[in-house]
């Protein structure tokens, strides 16, 4: 029994070498195209290429019977290192008659982030920090676009001091609440405004596929060119009204936050075995957990800043609060039909969302399991 | 320059069929190997080869310039596969000479999930469901074995009728809170008791590295069989007191259930564009907001009974809800230097488990990002 196992154990490790070898053929071909679309100005993310590739595959996997979605959920995997490895070979500049780009705040994380993404796109940037207003002239000098990536409790001090820029001067910004922000940016400049909502953290690997959400300020035609720039390194635009946003912000970011925050308070106050906990949670635990846990891994001012943002925020706070408190009357009822009841009513009001996010969340689930192992469990 | 793209594509295809193939010789070889595994009873799960071989590769993937996270990611996805296929292929039969199992509750979801794996281990299965009381006795004739998967509101009334088993039986349950039910079933029968809970739901593909938590009721020579059967099929089994599973549980499970349903209420109050606010979100706000949907595409009863099965969770949901107040408090001041403070303080309690959270969480993040295209996008 040792002795086959042994001989097919072998065979796994042979086939195994050969898939190292294939993803870095595979990886050395894709950095090739990489090039070509760089030099071309090509976006480095191609849905419909993708969406091809992936169905011919699948396709091709049901004809020789392997699962359809394992093949699939392995070339995507390569898919998103060859994102990460087309990036480094720089980008085509879109504007090439375009000013330095000043980031203001563009040593903090996410304001370097962007200055690398200009920076490998032919762009000159220059960074205004804290303590470079007195030389700020200087710095502003020949500007082509204002950046503003500062705190969100900044953000207005800051844009109001940018009275002085250039009517051509593109103004933009990058903070989580955009009503507000492009008020002031409106206000205090006569030229071209865009307010940007970058919808992930600076420790993404590559903007492909990256969502960025995009209000308009003033003057569409002349900042045309920075979506068609942010498409080219990948990202995924969406554009909203600068209140719709801020509403929807308030219930998907704020909320959460919130709650997280709350929940982190309580189970630091009940006080449990963590490492316990944790080796009693299936994955889906595992996850809830982790997900209230990553909050406190990060930095409290911003937090503070997003919860605190707006009144609008508080007042939806509150609003969450009382229906937590009924939710709990109906416990302390013991009214099991009346809990069913809402239940009932809050799934009809999910309608089919309901079963695609058990299906969405499963598969995340399983993803998550399978690197499930002794070291990680405990 | 298209004609440049188009020689690459195709080099990429070809690489992309030869990976189907690599795939597809894996999953022979390791259908073989789990006949082997299976005809001589060896568990399906093997940490110790599945570490070995995972290092092994990502070592030659360091030598070869790979990024070693690339192939080990890949690997572990056609391992899961592979446990799907070696279970197939039926178990060992760990305890020849046991009577019938009994599953009470064996139409069910769960009861039938356990049915299955016992039939393909060779055991014989029998229902009985509600309406067999009257034939109870047939049913039970010769039993060995008798596992309650039925809901908790009922497990304590049907435990009860359970008085006349023979004394060499064994009495399990899969009920998710543990000491009600393992102390009904010490009171009702003489022979061998085992409380388990699974840690998974009735969707999951296989039992490979699924958790189930035991916690030890009367005569463990007696049951040691179905723990080492319970490895066979897969499982990561973890043993614990039933008074400590109970609180572990309130925390992980009822809490989070409450405030996912809690927020599900809230939402559909407060009634946003759920695509809208979907197009806006991140991954991880699309996964938070999934976590929540989740729920309300599952059974109600089974939440209701989960959340409100002992007096101690309302007791805890209350101090939750008194600690969001005091979060509430805190944002009603405005008083940020105090959010930061409690935020630091929390952030002390997770210790060096914000951190891991942060990269665990992210991680995956990252593969459901992988998976974002404009289908699932909208």
């Amino acid at each position: 029994m040792v002795i086959e196992l042994t001989r097919l154990r072998e065979q796994i490790d042979a086939i195994d070498s050969e898939m190292v070898g294939l993803l870095k053929r595979r990886l050395q071909v894709t950095a090739e195209i990489g090039e070509v679309k760089s030099r071309h100005g090509l976006p480095i993310y191609a849905p419909d290429r993708e969406a091809a590739l992936l169905a011919d595959r699948r396709q091709e996997a049901r004809r020789q019977g392997v699962p359809p979605d394992l093949v699939e959920d392995v070339l995507r995997r390569a898919m998103r290192e060859s994102y990460s490895s087309q990036q480094t070979g720089g980008f085509r500049k879109l504007n090439p008659s375009l000013g330095p780009v000043v980031i203001i705040g563009g040593n903090g994380q996410l304001g370097s982030l962007f200055g690398k993404f200009f920076s490998l796109s032919g762009y000159q940037v220059r960074v205004l920090e804290r303590d470079d207003w007195a030389r700020a002239s200087e710095i502003l000098e020949g500007v082509g676009m204002v950046l503003v990536s500062v705190p969100i409790s900044t953000t207005d001090a800051v844009i109001r001091r940018l009275g002085g820029l250039p009517r051509e001067c593109l103004l933009a910004d990058l903070t989580s609440i955009k009503a507000a922000p492009l008020e002031a940016m409106l206000a205090v400049h006569k030229g071209p405004v865009l307010g940007l909502h970058p919808m992930f953290g600076p420790d993404v690997a590559n903007l492909a596929k990256q969502v960025v959400l995009y209000c308009d300020g003033r003057g569409e035609a002349a900042y045309a060119w920075l979506l068609a720039q942010l498409q080219v390194w990948g990202v995924r635009l969406h554009r909203v009204g600068a209140r719709e946003h801020d509403g929807a912000m308030a219930l998907i970011q704020t909320l959460r936050h919130f709650t997280s925050f709350a929940y982190g308070m309580h189970l630091a106050e009940e006080n449990p075995d963590l490492a316990e906990l944790l080796a009693l949670s299936s994955p889906i635990y595992r996850l809830e957990l982790a997900m209230v846990g990553r909050l406190f891994a990060q930095d409290p001012r911003l937090y503070a800043d997003i919860i605190m943002a707006s009144a609008d925020n508080l007042k939806m706070v509150k609003r969450f609060y009382v229906r937590l408190g009924q939710a709990m009357a109906l416990l302390e009822h013991g009214d099991k039909q009346a809990f069913i009841d809402v239940f009932k009513r809050v799934a009809t009001w999910f309608g089919e969302y309901a079963p695609r996010f058990l299906k969405e969340s499963g598969e995340l689930l399983q993803r998550a399991h399978d690197s499930r192992d002794d070291e990680k469990a405990t």
